[in-house]
């Protein structure tokens, strides 16, 4: 009665990656969605998905726009084995000097989006504080290095709720000011699958969209926006609590499927009423919870460490490690 | 139908919390548990619970030793009410101060369980350095404030994952060399009800039990255990989030109670299938999870200044406020 | 011979504050400094100077430019009286009410300078985490409230080593986007009187401007740089190590004063052959090292809630404390 | 007149450093302390000077106790160079794998000395949060690992200020409970030259003594006080502010050293005069006040992971680098 399943309860806990909307959009159909290509490959235990959104329909039915999300899943991310973590660095890496220039003389500025004082939500600005930044260096490092070194800076702008600014006028100001080629944006995201909570990777060439993120940061960083081209790097932080409420009566769902008693009273129900049914049980109680792992704290740290090595890579290629350490 | 809801799916998670034990034991019986005595008032937005259990089938019955359990409730503290605050710490320092000698000669080690670096976990450590010690100070002020002022101590031991050793194996070393006369703990609870998360405050003379804590402190706190008495304060800072899927089901099941048909498929199950029926939904799943509120970070503070305001308080009636802040 | 003292080694060591500056210029002169006028007020310990600089040539002599500077000095600071904590906040409150207009419709963005990463400059960062910030509020509260709360925004911009960006073009950017009609800035100052280290308050009616801080601030922040007019608010929480070296050759000198050799020795050299000894003898050597007190972490705190207080009490004056706590 | 250089202001600065005692005891004599050897090597930028003490009468003389103390310079320590930083660590594991027992059965206890909230003094406890515990996965590892692992404890006790107990009472009743076979202490030290200012790392077979350490834990931590041998692994985090203004006058003193009526004066006052001029220019004024580099926060940090790499290695021998991580 597999069927059934795939009916069942279909209202859509919000996610960040592209991966989960393809996923809820496709259901149980074999084809993929249309105006959509997915790849995937693995290697070293990260599984690589690059989703494609290429026509303006998928784009409506994602609820994403169209651009490459790449995303690396690495379920087990959590047992912090280091062989693990030099993995994901190496295929972020290779990922991320795809999608940044080549050419040295463009100058790139990181932005850390969430909020230092939320654990969940502090991944952006702790990567910040550990990226090598060059931009001032032009007037103080000899030529020789100059000709290595692309100049980077790096801000960690707040959230509304702790400045009273809009985050995206705040970036909009320093891009004025600063004039990069390039602005790369690191967010924590939220995810609909548990396995993705501090396991999963997203980036994306599109920037980042309003309803994205952990915290308040409505209007979408993009290059529309800021006048330049904005990659978003993303990792899956937080599940809210209703993905787990909502997953638990799945389940129970699934368990009692062969029960047609049950089954019946829900098909009997309009998706409306079910749909109904599932907000007024999960919707206001559960919204301002989050769920984490226990050790969050050092899962952010490790993860922060992946990004902004990886980063220091791709930005640096032509510097050694020692140098920007 | 109300009958229903009280016999559905009767599994049991884990609480920390006293009243939340009496209240599952008692379901929707109008009597009070046998060998439990409960005593409420009111005041200022605090609801102030006292849950004595004086009987050993009690005790067998509610998974908690002989003992009085005091619960501070104050459902709105999320808010940050600076009022409610006050009133908390004034009718927290009412309860300690009855629950501690007032003779100031008599020592107090406070021990802040848990662990500074998981935020959740970290209510012991940050009550701790908010603590006024003087234990050390008796060589070094007047015979005039030495008159006043109860020796204290204040240690965070860390928990077992970080150190190594047993909590409760160095703070009885600790004991032992400092020789208080009484030990205060501090941790943090996980509770069972989402109201009570960042909202609830337990004061126990039974010590700490197996089972308690957020993180893994398996052996007792207690008497027996260290030599001295043992007072407990406890803030509930987490709910597992197996709690978040079997109050989903929960509700779920009561919007569905109506229809029989939906309560009969339950109804026909044997109380030991419904709850294999639910540990399997939630069980493995879940288990390494915690839901917090957004703000934690911010809240573990408010909490920790008012836990120790009320024990500064306590400890030290003699002393004005300027001579501990 | 008081008179040798003010003659022996006139090196001057960097000071942020007007106050020491006009000590440096006037000397033992008993007139005041031509273009400066001086008023001092004492209360509740806290000793209130304001160094008023309103003519050009004065300017150019103190190297500050022309304005108000207002010195509220409290040396016990460091004992952690609480009375002394509330004098200050309270006298700062004052003194930033004649400063801050009174028209709450005046929106205002408060800018902590400095780096979250180093103690000593942390203080601007650790105030604006402190501010009550309102602008973002304005669609949320009631019609009621609203009329009471003057818009507040608060950001930490970063240093220029951290973030690869003059610290000056960020909050430009910023200023561009948030259009705030004040600007009110919060920087650790250096001072060269080491009874002003955690115990000094200055707030200058002219920005911040070359040189000063402890970081790496170099462009001034002043109206005719950001568009608005800037309040500058500092604390001193570095005193060069050479202000140590140079104490001790002055206090040696003076202890030496007596014997009219050591007198001669030095009065036989030049001034410049002084200055370039001293400079010998001190410069290179201690110009990466800082003095702070052993307690600066606690100190820092201390310090950026009376400032906050005071802000958060000028800034809005309709609000009652509870409503920004 | 390179001997007036010796004999000027012959006053001791307090130090920690076995290598600095000897260095001031020596002074221009061409011989060694008698009763002492001292044997240097270079390797990668790092110079090792063991210090033997192996008479009573230079134990007296040098004011430390017999013993082993091998100090690692690294100078350019600030300069956060990665090589050098790797060359110390792998240093710094070759001299403590010949004090630490191979025998991976002989269990470890590592205690970090020093407070958490003071940067200077933050060392120990920041070196124990990255140490391998391992004392209490004996039961849960398998037979293969557990027989590679030594059993490794950590704790980070605090200090006589925060805690009220004297830090040697505390680790001698966690010593007494968890039985370990060796202690390992790290603590910050202070250093007389400005050279080993995070630029220098002791490691002691004696323990820790009376007056060592920044903060106040005045009693030894050694093998007579908690029974089983103490290794004491320092770094130089703090140089009192006395040694600048020490070395201020120094130097003056060196610049001025040819014109003879300076130097007259000096020579004619009695050695007792001499330092009680200086403690009179230089004591109580500057007691309470520390010197620190710029960049202490980070540097603490990189020293801290420089260490407990080293502890990691040299406890661990039989476990890989991704074992430990």
């Amino acid at each position: 009665m597999a069927e059934h399943k795939a009916t069942f309860l279909p209202i859509q806990v919000y996610t960040d990656m592209a991966i989960e909307a393809r996923d809820i959009v496709r259901g149980d159909a074999k084809e993929e969605v249309p105006g959509v290509r997915v790849k995937e490959s693995k290697s070293g235990g990260v599984l690589v998905t690059e989703v494609e959104i290429y026509e303006e329909s998928a784009e409506r039915l994602m609820g994403k726009p169209r651009g490459h999300y790449i995303t690396l899943d690495v379920p087990t991310f959590q047992d912090r084995d280091a062989d693990l973590k030099t993995h994901l660095m190496e295929r972020l890496t290779d990922q991320l000097k795809e999608l940044i220039p080549q050419d040295i003389h463009k100058s790139v500025l990181v932005v850390g989006l969430g909020n230092w004082n939320a654990t969940p939500d502090a991944l952006g600005p702790r990567v910040v504080e550990r990226i090598l930044v060059t931009r001032h260096l032009g007037a103080v490092v000899s030529e020789d290095i100059k000709e290595k070194m692309r100049p980077v800076a790096a801000v960690a702008p707040g959230v509304l709720g702790t400045t009273g600014i809009e985050t995206l006028d705040i970036i909009r100001g320093i891009v004025r000011e600063a004039e990069p080629d390039l602005v790369v944006a690191i967010d924590a995201l939220a995810a609909r699958n548990l396995d993705r909570l501090l396991g999963s990777v997203q980036i994306a060439d599109t920037g980042i969209h309003p309803g994205s993120g952990v915290g308040n940061r409505r209007q979408g960083l993009t290059e529309s926006s800021v006048g330049v081209p904005v990659i978003a790097i993303g990792v899956c932080t937080v599940v809210q609590s209703v993905s787990i409420a909502q997953e638990a009566i799945r389940q129970l769902a699934n368990q009692l499927a062969d029960d047609m008693a049950f089954y019946d009273i829900l098909k009997q129900m309009a998706p409306s009423e079910q749909r109904g049914l599932v907000d007024e049980v999960l919707g206001s109680r559960f919204s301002e919870l989050m769920v984490t792992p226990k050790e969050i704290d050092i899962l952010i740290d490790d993860m922060a460490e992946v990004l902004a090595e990886s980063l220091n890579r791709s930005l640096q290629p032509h510097l050694s490690a020692n140098e920007w350490s």
